[in-house]
């Protein structure tokens, strides 16, 4: 909790900001990945997740660098729509029913971490972008590619797997 | 809160669930667009606010009608992601400093909230589309369209004139 209100005197101070808050969006992830991976019912959704975690705890090591590079701490924020996601996400994992239709969900809750990760560092990239720290900037880019992979890898296992199988369960 | 674990026996359960998790975030949207326009600077940040208030308006309206035709109630689900997203839009309104970047965080706010809505939206359709419910599947994409565009819209302000203005602004 933010007992003190945030101070933004320059767009450095909201890159820091920014980054932090992604800092902890990932650190969350790391947690809640391996549950959404246990239980997910469709090997393939399970497989991607769990390389999803390995990617996850390399965009935390990326971090971890740009933190090295600017001189500031990682810490210090609590990123509150993660918290708010994973929550979701906990919805669902805890859902009873047809374990297809339960993949189908967890892959909408997955694909909506995605994009709040594609939109953060989205704004973190054009900030670096115009602070002229390009090497930032793309270290930014690189974690963007992956989300954007994984959420179009999620799409894939919906439309071509998951979704055809549960539409398959039994109907009210 | 969910007193009761969610039941999802078959895809149209998830469809109704995805569909309350999206009324529910929009409906928390309208209120606090006008919390963002106020706290916005620049003039055209104010307005891209106030006219994506409106486009919000129009699709808690239109999800109204959906419910309308599958025959199932709006209500019942709170978006806690949402809940999570405009906590973080709350500190950045709530942020001291320079306006310009306090602007240039709002934008940053916004555009993880349109994502979330795409992801969300992208989800519903895909379901909808599923179980060949081609008009649903229909209305809905006219939704993602116009969360893409004010996305795109809030990019341009923010690469174009914000994060200018901000990059500008006093560093420490």
């Amino acid at each position: 909790m933010r007992f003190t209100s945030l101070k933004l005197d320059s767009l450095r101070d909201l890159l820091v900001e920014q980054l932090r808050d992604l800092y902890s969006a990932e650190t969350q992830l790391v947690e809640a990945l391996p549950k959404m991976a246990e239980a997910a019912s469709s090997r393939e959704l399970k497989s991607a997740f769990e390389h999803h975690l390995d990617q996850t705890r390399e965009h935390v090591s990326r971090l971890k660098d740009v933190f090295g590079e600017i001189g500031e701490k990682a810490s210090g924020e609590t990123c509150e729509a993660m918290k708010g996601l994973i929550k979701e996400g906990e919805i669902l994992l805890n859902a009873e029913g047809n374990p297809d239709v339960r993949d189908a969900g967890l892959i909408g809750a997955a694909q909506r971490v995605e994009h709040y990760e594609i939109a953060g560092y989205g704004t973190a990239r054009s900030l670096a972008q115009r602070l002229g720290d390009s090497q930032i900037a793309e270290t930014l880019q690189l974690t963007i590619n992956e989300e954007a992979e994984a959420d179009k890898k999620l799409t894939s296992i919906a439309v071509g797997q998951v979704n055809i199988a549960a539409a398959s369960a039994q109907r009210r």
